[in-house]
Protein backbone atom coordinates (compact mmCIF):
# COMPACT_ATOMS: atom_id res chain seq x y z
CA UNK A 1 0.00 0.00 0.00
CA UNK A 2 1.63 3.52 -0.93
CA UNK A 3 1.64 6.16 2.10
CA UNK A 4 -1.81 7.92 1.32
CA UNK A 5 -1.06 11.22 0.80
CA UNK A 6 -3.04 14.31 1.85
CA UNK A 7 -6.49 14.73 -0.09
CA UNK A 8 -9.45 16.25 -0.25
CA UNK A 9 -10.96 13.67 2.21
CA UNK A 10 -8.08 14.28 4.97
CA UNK A 11 -8.75 15.37 8.03
CA UNK A 12 -6.68 17.85 10.26
CA UNK A 13 -5.13 17.37 13.95
CA UNK A 14 -3.88 21.09 14.57
CA UNK A 15 -1.19 21.62 16.47
CA UNK A 16 -1.71 24.77 18.24
CA UNK A 17 1.12 26.67 20.20
CA UNK A 18 3.45 29.56 19.75
CA UNK A 19 6.55 29.64 18.23
CA UNK A 20 5.84 26.32 15.94
CA UNK A 21 9.40 25.44 15.45
CA UNK A 22 10.09 23.26 18.16
CA UNK A 23 7.14 21.20 17.52
CA UNK A 24 8.07 17.54 17.50
CA UNK A 25 4.52 15.45 17.32
CA UNK A 26 3.83 15.82 13.26
CA UNK A 27 6.89 13.91 13.00
CA UNK A 28 5.88 11.09 15.89
CA UNK A 29 1.68 11.49 14.38
CA UNK A 30 2.02 11.63 10.67
CA UNK A 31 4.29 8.28 10.37
CA UNK A 32 2.15 6.52 12.24
CA UNK A 33 -0.78 7.83 10.10
CA UNK A 34 0.90 7.06 6.86
CA UNK A 35 1.70 3.19 8.13
CA UNK A 36 -1.60 2.50 9.26
CA UNK A 37 -3.29 4.61 6.21
CA UNK A 38 -5.09 6.64 8.55
CA UNK A 39 -5.88 9.77 6.26
CA UNK A 40 -5.43 12.81 9.03
CA UNK A 41 -2.43 14.74 9.15
CA UNK A 42 -1.28 16.79 12.02
CA UNK A 43 -0.59 20.27 10.94
CA UNK A 44 1.53 23.02 13.13
CA UNK A 45 -0.73 26.19 13.26
CA UNK A 46 1.35 29.17 14.85
CA UNK A 47 -1.89 31.01 16.15
CA UNK A 48 -0.85 34.30 18.26
CA UNK A 49 -1.79 34.61 21.44
CA UNK A 50 -4.42 37.74 21.14
CA UNK A 51 -6.22 35.26 18.35
CA UNK A 52 -6.61 32.03 19.85
CA UNK A 53 -9.80 32.10 21.49
CA UNK A 54 -11.51 33.16 17.89
CA UNK A 55 -9.34 30.84 16.24
CA UNK A 56 -9.83 27.65 18.15
CA UNK A 57 -13.73 28.00 17.68
CA UNK A 58 -13.52 28.71 14.06
CA UNK A 59 -11.18 25.61 13.48
CA UNK A 60 -13.85 23.28 15.24
CA UNK A 61 -16.37 24.23 12.60
CA UNK A 62 -14.06 23.34 9.68
CA UNK A 63 -15.83 20.10 8.25
CA UNK A 64 -12.75 18.67 8.30
CA UNK A 65 -11.31 18.99 12.20
CA UNK A 66 -10.31 15.88 14.11
CA UNK A 67 -9.38 17.53 16.85
CA UNK A 68 -6.07 19.89 18.18
CA UNK A 69 -3.22 19.05 19.96
CA UNK A 70 -2.35 21.87 22.55
CA UNK A 71 0.42 23.40 23.69
CA UNK A 72 2.73 26.84 25.19
CA UNK A 73 1.05 29.03 25.41
CA UNK A 74 -2.54 27.47 25.17
CA UNK A 75 -2.55 25.01 28.04
CA UNK A 76 -4.06 26.90 30.16
CA UNK A 77 -6.39 29.45 28.07
CA UNK A 78 -7.57 26.46 26.66
CA UNK A 79 -9.47 25.06 29.80
CA UNK A 80 -12.20 28.28 29.55
CA UNK A 81 -12.65 28.00 26.11
CA UNK A 82 -13.79 23.77 26.55
CA UNK A 83 -17.71 22.84 26.92
CA UNK A 84 -16.38 19.65 28.72
CA UNK A 85 -13.11 19.07 30.67
CA UNK A 86 -12.27 15.79 32.56
CA UNK A 87 -11.44 15.59 35.93
CA UNK A 88 -7.72 15.99 34.91
CA UNK A 89 -7.97 19.01 33.07
CA UNK A 90 -9.99 20.42 36.23
CA UNK A 91 -7.69 19.13 38.36
CA UNK A 92 -4.54 20.49 36.60
CA UNK A 93 -6.31 23.49 35.01
CA UNK A 94 -4.74 22.82 31.86
CA UNK A 95 -5.43 20.99 28.70
CA UNK A 96 -3.46 19.39 26.01
CA UNK A 97 -6.04 17.65 23.90
CA UNK A 98 -9.27 19.20 22.36
CA UNK A 99 -12.05 17.35 20.00
CA UNK A 100 -15.38 17.72 18.92
CA UNK A 101 -17.96 16.52 20.99
CA UNK A 102 -22.05 16.31 20.23
CA UNK A 103 -23.50 19.16 18.75
CA UNK A 104 -20.46 20.79 17.87
CA UNK A 105 -19.23 20.88 22.00
CA UNK A 106 -15.52 21.42 22.25
CA UNK A 107 -13.95 18.56 24.88
CA UNK A 108 -10.78 18.79 26.47
CA UNK A 109 -8.58 16.57 28.11
CA UNK A 110 -4.89 16.57 29.38
CA UNK A 111 -2.48 13.56 28.64
CA UNK A 112 1.01 13.95 30.28
CA UNK A 113 -0.24 12.05 33.44
CA UNK A 114 -1.81 9.79 31.58
CA UNK A 115 1.33 9.04 29.46
CA UNK A 116 3.06 8.91 33.06
CA UNK A 117 0.86 6.22 34.43
CA UNK A 118 0.49 4.23 31.08
CA UNK A 119 4.64 4.26 31.43
CA UNK A 120 4.60 2.57 34.81
CA UNK A 121 1.77 0.10 34.30
CA UNK A 122 3.74 -0.77 31.09
CA UNK A 123 6.87 -1.38 33.21
CA UNK A 124 4.98 -4.36 35.06
CA UNK A 125 4.06 -1.89 38.34
CA UNK A 126 0.74 -1.17 39.59
CA UNK A 127 -0.94 2.40 39.97
CA UNK A 128 -3.87 0.91 41.58
CA UNK A 129 -4.29 1.08 45.42
CA UNK A 130 -0.58 2.22 45.72
CA UNK A 131 0.69 5.11 47.42
CA UNK A 132 2.67 7.82 45.25
CA UNK A 133 4.81 11.14 45.85
CA UNK A 134 4.85 13.57 43.31
CA UNK A 135 7.53 16.14 44.08
CA UNK A 136 6.51 19.70 41.80
CA UNK A 137 3.23 20.62 41.71
CA UNK A 138 3.30 22.88 38.77
CA UNK A 139 1.29 21.90 35.21
CA UNK A 140 3.01 18.67 34.37
CA UNK A 141 3.02 17.06 37.87
CA UNK A 142 -0.41 18.40 38.82
CA UNK A 143 -1.26 16.19 35.54
CA UNK A 144 0.78 13.22 37.17
CA UNK A 145 -0.80 13.38 40.83
CA UNK A 146 -4.29 13.89 38.76
CA UNK A 147 -3.66 10.82 35.77
CA UNK A 148 -2.30 8.78 39.48
CA UNK A 149 -5.55 9.83 41.27
CA UNK A 150 -7.58 8.76 38.00
CA UNK A 151 -5.92 5.37 38.06
CA UNK A 152 -6.67 4.62 41.21
CA UNK A 153 -3.69 5.05 43.52
CA UNK A 154 -4.47 5.14 47.11
CA UNK A 155 -2.67 8.09 48.97
CA UNK A 156 -1.21 10.42 47.47
CA UNK A 157 1.59 13.03 48.79
CA UNK A 158 2.20 15.89 46.64
CA UNK A 159 5.08 18.31 47.07
CA UNK A 160 6.50 21.98 46.16
CA UNK A 161 8.56 24.29 47.53
CA UNK A 162 5.65 27.16 46.83
CA UNK A 163 3.49 25.22 49.75
CA UNK A 164 0.20 27.13 48.72
CA UNK A 165 0.47 25.30 44.95
CA UNK A 166 0.92 21.90 46.68
CA UNK A 167 -2.03 22.56 49.00
CA UNK A 168 -3.78 23.66 46.04
CA UNK A 169 -3.45 21.03 44.73
CA UNK A 170 -4.58 18.60 46.85
CA UNK A 171 -7.74 20.48 47.55
CA UNK A 172 -8.51 19.98 43.80
CA UNK A 173 -7.87 16.13 43.68
CA UNK A 174 -9.36 15.79 47.43
CA UNK A 175 -12.72 17.45 45.90
CA UNK A 176 -12.69 15.08 42.44
CA UNK A 177 -11.30 11.88 44.36
CA UNK A 178 -12.48 11.93 47.84
CA UNK A 179 -11.59 8.48 48.88
CA UNK A 180 -7.93 9.25 47.80
CA UNK A 181 -5.64 9.75 51.35
CA UNK A 182 -4.13 13.29 50.09
CA UNK A 183 -1.16 14.92 51.70
CA UNK A 184 1.28 18.10 50.94
CA UNK A 185 3.55 18.84 53.64
CA UNK A 186 6.73 16.57 52.73
CA UNK A 187 8.66 15.23 49.72
CA UNK A 188 10.05 12.41 51.86
CA UNK A 189 9.71 9.34 49.93
CA UNK A 190 10.04 6.68 52.78
CA UNK A 191 7.31 4.17 51.88
CA UNK A 192 5.73 5.31 48.79
CA UNK A 193 5.70 2.91 45.80
CA UNK A 194 5.79 5.40 43.11
CA UNK A 195 8.11 8.51 43.32
CA UNK A 196 7.98 11.25 40.41
CA UNK A 197 10.54 13.84 39.72
CA UNK A 198 7.92 17.17 38.32
CA UNK A 199 10.45 19.78 38.76
CA UNK A 200 12.75 21.17 37.16
CA UNK A 201 15.54 19.60 38.69
CA UNK A 202 17.78 17.66 36.79
CA UNK A 203 17.72 20.31 33.88
CA UNK A 204 21.08 21.82 34.92
CA UNK A 205 24.17 19.99 36.07
CA UNK A 206 24.43 21.03 39.27
CA UNK A 207 20.43 20.78 40.28
CA UNK A 208 20.15 19.33 43.78
CA UNK A 209 17.82 15.79 43.78
CA UNK A 210 14.33 16.37 43.90
CA UNK A 211 13.98 13.94 47.20
CA UNK A 212 16.63 12.40 49.51
CA UNK A 213 16.96 9.42 47.45
CA UNK A 214 18.52 7.42 50.43
CA UNK A 215 15.11 7.07 51.77
CA UNK A 216 13.52 5.70 48.52
CA UNK A 217 12.60 2.23 49.27
CA UNK A 218 14.48 0.26 46.32
CA UNK A 219 10.90 -1.22 45.32
CA UNK A 220 9.70 1.70 44.32
CA UNK A 221 9.08 2.31 41.12
CA UNK A 222 10.77 6.09 40.13
CA UNK A 223 10.11 8.44 37.81
CA UNK A 224 11.51 11.55 35.83
CA UNK A 225 9.84 14.73 33.74
CA UNK A 226 12.85 16.20 33.12
CA UNK A 227 14.60 15.34 29.58
CA UNK A 228 17.93 17.01 29.12
CA UNK A 229 19.30 13.60 28.98
CA UNK A 230 18.64 10.14 28.99
CA UNK A 231 19.85 9.73 32.85
CA UNK A 232 19.46 12.11 35.26
CA UNK A 233 21.48 12.32 37.98
CA UNK A 234 18.37 11.65 40.09
CA UNK A 235 17.31 8.42 38.13
CA UNK A 236 21.26 7.40 38.43
CA UNK A 237 20.86 7.52 42.23
CA UNK A 238 17.44 5.61 42.29
CA UNK A 239 19.50 2.60 39.92
CA UNK A 240 22.11 2.65 42.13
CA UNK A 241 19.13 1.88 45.00
CA UNK A 242 17.74 -1.17 43.04
CA UNK A 243 14.55 0.81 41.71
CA UNK A 244 13.08 0.56 38.26
CA UNK A 245 12.61 3.64 36.63
CA UNK A 246 10.89 5.59 33.75
CA UNK A 247 13.40 8.56 31.88
CA UNK A 248 11.36 11.62 30.63
CA UNK A 249 11.19 10.60 26.76
CA UNK A 250 8.75 7.70 27.77
CA UNK A 251 6.24 10.11 29.12
CA UNK A 252 6.36 11.58 25.77
CA UNK A 253 5.33 8.24 23.59
CA UNK A 254 3.60 6.57 26.38
CA UNK A 255 0.46 9.47 26.23
CA UNK A 256 0.22 9.54 21.88
CA UNK A 257 -1.68 6.15 22.32
CA UNK A 258 -4.04 7.93 24.65
CA UNK A 259 -4.45 10.72 22.52
CA UNK A 260 -4.79 8.75 19.99
CA UNK A 261 -8.21 6.88 21.41
CA UNK A 262 -9.27 10.51 22.43
CA UNK A 263 -9.20 11.14 18.54
CA UNK A 264 -11.21 7.99 17.92
CA UNK A 265 -7.69 6.82 15.41
CA UNK A 266 -6.51 3.43 15.56
CA UNK A 267 -3.67 3.32 18.11
CA UNK A 268 -0.30 1.27 19.01
CA UNK A 269 2.46 0.84 21.78
CA UNK A 270 4.67 3.57 22.14
CA UNK A 271 7.58 1.71 20.57
CA UNK A 272 5.62 1.35 17.45
CA UNK A 273 5.39 4.79 17.31
CA UNK A 274 9.12 5.71 18.60
CA UNK A 275 10.13 3.22 15.82
CA UNK A 276 8.26 4.92 13.22
CA UNK A 277 9.12 8.38 13.79
CA UNK A 278 11.09 10.63 11.75
CA UNK A 279 12.92 11.72 14.74
CA UNK A 280 16.16 11.47 16.58
CA UNK A 281 15.11 10.50 20.12
CA UNK B 1 17.58 14.22 -0.09
CA UNK B 2 14.85 12.02 1.57
CA UNK B 3 11.21 13.86 1.12
CA UNK B 4 10.87 16.22 4.08
CA UNK B 5 7.79 16.03 6.18
CA UNK B 6 5.32 18.29 8.23
CA UNK B 7 7.40 19.56 11.27
CA UNK B 8 7.25 22.57 13.34
CA UNK B 9 8.98 24.48 11.00
CA UNK B 10 6.39 23.78 7.97
CA UNK B 11 4.37 26.47 6.22
CA UNK B 12 0.44 25.89 5.22
CA UNK B 13 -1.42 26.60 2.24
CA UNK B 14 -4.53 26.57 3.39
CA UNK B 15 -7.12 24.77 0.36
CA UNK B 16 -10.54 26.57 1.06
CA UNK B 17 -13.76 25.57 0.36
CA UNK B 18 -16.60 22.83 0.77
CA UNK B 19 -16.93 19.77 0.56
CA UNK B 20 -13.65 19.09 0.42
CA UNK B 21 -13.90 15.59 -0.96
CA UNK B 22 -13.21 16.71 -4.75
CA UNK B 23 -10.23 18.73 -3.72
CA UNK B 24 -7.22 18.09 -6.07
CA UNK B 25 -4.46 20.55 -5.43
CA UNK B 26 -3.29 18.99 -2.46
CA UNK B 27 -1.89 15.82 -4.83
CA UNK B 28 -0.44 18.22 -7.34
CA UNK B 29 0.90 20.91 -4.82
CA UNK B 30 2.60 18.53 -2.48
CA UNK B 31 4.75 16.10 -4.62
CA UNK B 32 6.09 19.31 -5.95
CA UNK B 33 7.20 20.62 -2.62
CA UNK B 34 8.59 17.35 -1.45
CA UNK B 35 10.38 16.69 -4.84
CA UNK B 36 12.01 20.67 -4.14
CA UNK B 37 12.27 20.22 -0.59
CA UNK B 38 9.99 22.93 -0.44
CA UNK B 39 9.04 23.21 3.45
CA UNK B 40 5.33 24.13 2.42
CA UNK B 41 2.22 21.94 2.73
CA UNK B 42 -1.61 22.54 1.14
CA UNK B 43 -3.79 21.26 3.58
CA UNK B 44 -7.75 21.04 2.49
CA UNK B 45 -9.78 23.26 5.45
CA UNK B 46 -13.80 22.35 4.94
CA UNK B 47 -14.86 25.85 6.24
CA UNK B 48 -18.64 26.46 6.40
CA UNK B 49 -19.85 29.05 4.85
CA UNK B 50 -21.11 31.52 7.55
CA UNK B 51 -18.08 31.01 9.23
CA UNK B 52 -15.99 31.86 6.23
CA UNK B 53 -15.24 35.77 6.85
CA UNK B 54 -14.09 35.24 10.85
CA UNK B 55 -11.90 31.92 9.84
CA UNK B 56 -10.40 33.82 6.95
CA UNK B 57 -9.15 36.31 9.09
CA UNK B 58 -7.76 34.52 11.38
CA UNK B 59 -6.07 31.79 9.63
CA UNK B 60 -4.22 34.95 7.89
CA UNK B 61 -2.83 35.64 11.33
CA UNK B 62 -1.34 32.31 11.47
CA UNK B 63 2.33 32.59 12.35
CA UNK B 64 3.17 29.68 9.59
CA UNK B 65 0.75 30.63 6.76
CA UNK B 66 1.88 30.87 3.18
CA UNK B 67 -1.57 31.16 1.40
CA UNK B 68 -4.36 30.40 0.71
CA UNK B 69 -6.31 28.31 -2.16
CA UNK B 70 -9.93 29.64 -2.79
CA UNK B 71 -12.48 27.31 -4.50
CA UNK B 72 -16.02 26.73 -4.22
CA UNK B 73 -18.40 28.40 -2.60
CA UNK B 74 -15.51 31.61 -1.84
CA UNK B 75 -14.11 32.56 -5.12
CA UNK B 76 -16.84 35.53 -5.08
CA UNK B 77 -17.49 36.18 -1.57
CA UNK B 78 -13.73 36.19 -1.06
CA UNK B 79 -13.25 39.31 -3.26
CA UNK B 80 -15.07 41.50 -0.17
CA UNK B 81 -12.55 40.20 2.31
CA UNK B 82 -9.62 41.56 0.47
CA UNK B 83 -7.62 44.11 1.38
CA UNK B 84 -5.42 44.30 -2.22
CA UNK B 85 -7.17 43.15 -5.43
CA UNK B 86 -5.64 42.58 -8.64
CA UNK B 87 -7.56 44.03 -11.77
CA UNK B 88 -7.82 40.42 -13.12
CA UNK B 89 -10.21 39.80 -9.35
CA UNK B 90 -11.98 43.53 -10.24
CA UNK B 91 -13.20 42.57 -13.28
CA UNK B 92 -13.61 38.33 -12.08
CA UNK B 93 -15.48 39.54 -9.32
CA UNK B 94 -13.76 36.54 -8.19
CA UNK B 95 -10.63 35.45 -6.59
CA UNK B 96 -8.64 32.33 -6.26
CA UNK B 97 -5.57 32.83 -4.41
CA UNK B 98 -4.95 34.74 -1.24
CA UNK B 99 -1.55 35.67 0.40
CA UNK B 100 -0.38 38.05 2.88
CA UNK B 101 0.79 41.11 2.06
CA UNK B 102 2.89 44.09 3.88
CA UNK B 103 1.52 45.05 7.65
CA UNK B 104 -0.91 41.46 7.48
CA UNK B 105 -2.97 42.74 4.09
CA UNK B 106 -5.00 40.22 2.47
CA UNK B 107 -3.99 40.42 -0.99
CA UNK B 108 -5.84 38.72 -3.80
CA UNK B 109 -5.34 37.15 -7.07
CA UNK B 110 -7.17 34.97 -9.74
CA UNK B 111 -5.57 32.47 -11.83
CA UNK B 112 -7.99 30.63 -14.12
CA UNK B 113 -7.72 32.93 -17.21
CA UNK B 114 -3.52 33.24 -15.97
CA UNK B 115 -3.65 29.57 -16.81
CA UNK B 116 -4.82 29.67 -20.60
CA UNK B 117 -3.34 32.82 -21.34
CA UNK B 118 -0.10 30.71 -20.67
CA UNK B 119 -1.24 27.60 -22.25
CA UNK B 120 -1.83 29.39 -25.51
CA UNK B 121 1.65 31.02 -24.93
CA UNK B 122 3.53 27.46 -24.16
CA UNK B 123 1.71 26.68 -27.85
CA UNK B 124 3.61 28.74 -29.35
CA UNK B 125 1.43 31.42 -30.22
CA UNK B 126 0.85 35.04 -29.30
CA UNK B 127 -1.64 36.76 -26.92
CA UNK B 128 -0.07 40.74 -27.35
CA UNK B 129 -1.69 42.25 -30.24
CA UNK B 130 -4.44 39.82 -31.21
CA UNK B 131 -7.86 39.34 -31.87
CA UNK B 132 -9.99 36.81 -28.76
CA UNK B 133 -12.89 35.81 -28.99
CA UNK B 134 -14.34 34.43 -24.99
CA UNK B 135 -17.75 32.53 -25.67
CA UNK B 136 -19.55 32.34 -21.76
CA UNK B 137 -19.22 35.76 -19.50
CA UNK B 138 -19.36 33.81 -15.92
CA UNK B 139 -16.90 32.89 -13.85
CA UNK B 140 -14.56 31.47 -15.78
CA UNK B 141 -15.12 33.02 -19.27
CA UNK B 142 -14.61 36.44 -17.11
CA UNK B 143 -11.22 35.35 -15.87
CA UNK B 144 -9.64 34.13 -19.01
CA UNK B 145 -10.99 37.27 -21.10
CA UNK B 146 -9.49 39.53 -18.17
CA UNK B 147 -6.31 37.86 -18.32
CA UNK B 148 -6.29 37.67 -22.44
CA UNK B 149 -6.94 41.56 -21.58
CA UNK B 150 -3.88 41.42 -19.28
CA UNK B 151 -1.38 39.98 -21.63
CA UNK B 152 -2.18 42.47 -24.21
CA UNK B 153 -4.72 41.55 -25.78
CA UNK B 154 -5.99 43.90 -29.59
CA UNK B 155 -9.24 43.16 -29.50
CA UNK B 156 -11.58 41.66 -27.51
CA UNK B 157 -15.00 40.09 -28.10
CA UNK B 158 -17.53 38.37 -24.68
CA UNK B 159 -20.13 36.68 -26.01
CA UNK B 160 -23.14 35.26 -23.80
CA UNK B 161 -26.47 34.32 -24.18
CA UNK B 162 -27.39 36.66 -21.33
CA UNK B 163 -26.50 39.50 -22.99
CA UNK B 164 -26.74 42.32 -19.80
CA UNK B 165 -23.70 39.73 -18.19
CA UNK B 166 -21.30 39.54 -21.55
CA UNK B 167 -21.98 43.84 -21.70
CA UNK B 168 -21.50 44.17 -18.47
CA UNK B 169 -18.20 41.99 -18.44
CA UNK B 170 -16.99 44.36 -21.50
CA UNK B 171 -17.50 47.19 -19.31
CA UNK B 172 -15.68 46.17 -16.46
CA UNK B 173 -12.46 45.43 -19.07
CA UNK B 174 -12.73 48.49 -20.69
CA UNK B 175 -12.65 50.61 -17.69
CA UNK B 176 -9.46 48.65 -16.56
CA UNK B 177 -8.02 48.46 -20.16
CA UNK B 178 -9.18 51.37 -22.35
CA UNK B 179 -6.82 50.83 -25.29
CA UNK B 180 -8.80 47.34 -25.72
CA UNK B 181 -11.27 47.26 -28.72
CA UNK B 182 -13.95 45.33 -26.59
CA UNK B 183 -17.24 44.25 -27.96
CA UNK B 184 -19.89 41.64 -26.17
CA UNK B 185 -22.79 41.62 -29.55
CA UNK B 186 -21.80 38.65 -31.03
CA UNK B 187 -20.41 34.92 -31.32
CA UNK B 188 -18.96 34.80 -34.61
CA UNK B 189 -15.65 33.46 -34.63
CA UNK B 190 -15.14 35.02 -38.06
CA UNK B 191 -11.23 36.83 -37.84
CA UNK B 192 -10.65 35.65 -34.34
CA UNK B 193 -6.86 34.45 -33.61
CA UNK B 194 -8.25 33.28 -30.58
CA UNK B 195 -11.56 31.58 -29.57
CA UNK B 196 -12.12 30.01 -26.28
CA UNK B 197 -15.48 28.14 -25.16
CA UNK B 198 -15.75 29.35 -21.21
CA UNK B 199 -19.63 27.61 -21.43
CA UNK B 200 -20.61 24.32 -20.06
CA UNK B 201 -21.81 23.25 -23.68
CA UNK B 202 -19.51 19.98 -23.79
CA UNK B 203 -20.32 18.69 -20.33
CA UNK B 204 -23.12 16.76 -21.91
CA UNK B 205 -23.12 14.90 -24.95
CA UNK B 206 -25.83 16.37 -26.65
CA UNK B 207 -25.22 19.75 -26.46
CA UNK B 208 -24.52 21.94 -29.30
CA UNK B 209 -21.74 23.45 -29.92
CA UNK B 210 -20.48 26.78 -28.43
CA UNK B 211 -19.85 28.54 -32.08
CA UNK B 212 -20.22 28.02 -35.36
CA UNK B 213 -16.99 25.96 -36.17
CA UNK B 214 -16.70 26.49 -39.89
CA UNK B 215 -16.65 30.10 -39.22
CA UNK B 216 -13.19 29.74 -36.98
CA UNK B 217 -10.11 30.37 -39.24
CA UNK B 218 -8.15 27.38 -39.38
CA UNK B 219 -4.60 29.43 -38.21
CA UNK B 220 -6.73 30.45 -34.95
CA UNK B 221 -5.59 28.64 -31.47
CA UNK B 222 -9.03 27.35 -29.97
CA UNK B 223 -9.18 26.15 -26.30
CA UNK B 224 -11.60 25.00 -24.21
CA UNK B 225 -12.47 25.16 -20.19
CA UNK B 226 -14.84 22.00 -20.07
CA UNK B 227 -12.87 18.79 -18.80
CA UNK B 228 -15.95 16.05 -19.12
CA UNK B 229 -13.63 14.90 -21.41
CA UNK B 230 -10.39 15.28 -22.93
CA UNK B 231 -11.11 15.98 -26.41
CA UNK B 232 -14.64 17.69 -26.40
CA UNK B 233 -17.20 17.95 -29.79
CA UNK B 234 -15.59 21.51 -29.95
CA UNK B 235 -12.40 20.56 -29.89
CA UNK B 236 -12.76 17.59 -32.24
CA UNK B 237 -14.20 19.75 -34.58
CA UNK B 238 -11.63 22.91 -34.80
CA UNK B 239 -8.70 20.10 -35.53
CA UNK B 240 -10.65 19.22 -38.36
CA UNK B 241 -10.84 22.90 -39.78
CA UNK B 242 -6.83 22.58 -39.22
CA UNK B 243 -6.87 24.31 -35.67
CA UNK B 244 -4.17 23.99 -32.92
CA UNK B 245 -5.75 23.66 -29.54
CA UNK B 246 -5.96 23.58 -25.77
CA UNK B 247 -7.74 21.30 -23.59
CA UNK B 248 -9.19 21.95 -20.27
CA UNK B 249 -6.75 20.06 -18.24
CA UNK B 250 -4.26 22.24 -19.88
CA UNK B 251 -5.82 25.32 -17.93
CA UNK B 252 -5.77 23.57 -14.73
CA UNK B 253 -2.02 22.31 -14.88
CA UNK B 254 -0.93 26.33 -16.68
CA UNK B 255 -1.95 28.20 -13.57
CA UNK B 256 -0.44 26.22 -11.25
CA UNK B 257 3.05 28.26 -11.51
CA UNK B 258 1.39 31.33 -11.48
CA UNK B 259 -0.05 30.60 -7.99
CA UNK B 260 3.77 29.06 -7.18
CA UNK B 261 5.08 32.48 -8.41
CA UNK B 262 2.04 34.49 -6.51
CA UNK B 263 2.87 32.69 -3.10
CA UNK B 264 6.44 33.47 -3.64
CA UNK B 265 7.50 29.52 -4.03
CA UNK B 266 9.72 27.83 -6.29
CA UNK B 267 8.17 27.81 -9.64
CA UNK B 268 8.24 24.53 -12.79
CA UNK B 269 6.91 23.58 -15.58
CA UNK B 270 2.57 22.75 -16.20
CA UNK B 271 4.51 19.28 -17.69
CA UNK B 272 6.93 18.66 -14.13
CA UNK B 273 4.13 19.26 -11.67
CA UNK B 274 1.72 16.95 -13.90
CA UNK B 275 4.23 14.47 -14.01
CA UNK B 276 4.81 14.26 -10.10
CA UNK B 277 1.17 14.97 -9.40
CA UNK B 278 -0.58 11.97 -7.45
CA UNK B 279 -3.68 12.19 -9.74
CA UNK B 280 -4.58 10.03 -12.86
CA UNK B 281 -5.33 13.05 -14.69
Amino acid sequence: MPPPDISGTTRIIAHLGVPTESFKAPMIYNPWFRHVGENVVVVPMGCEEPDYPAFLKHLFRLRNIAGALVTMPYKVSSVGLLDEASATVEICGACNAIRRGRNGALVGDMFDGEGFVRGVLRNGHAVKGTCALVVGAGGVGSAIAASLAAAGAARLAVFDQRSATAQALATRIAAHYPGIEITSRSNDPTGFDIVVNATPLGMNPNDPLPVDVDRIDPTAFVGEVVMASETTPFLAAARVKGCATQVGTDMLFEQIPAYLEFFGLRSTTPDQLRHLAELDI
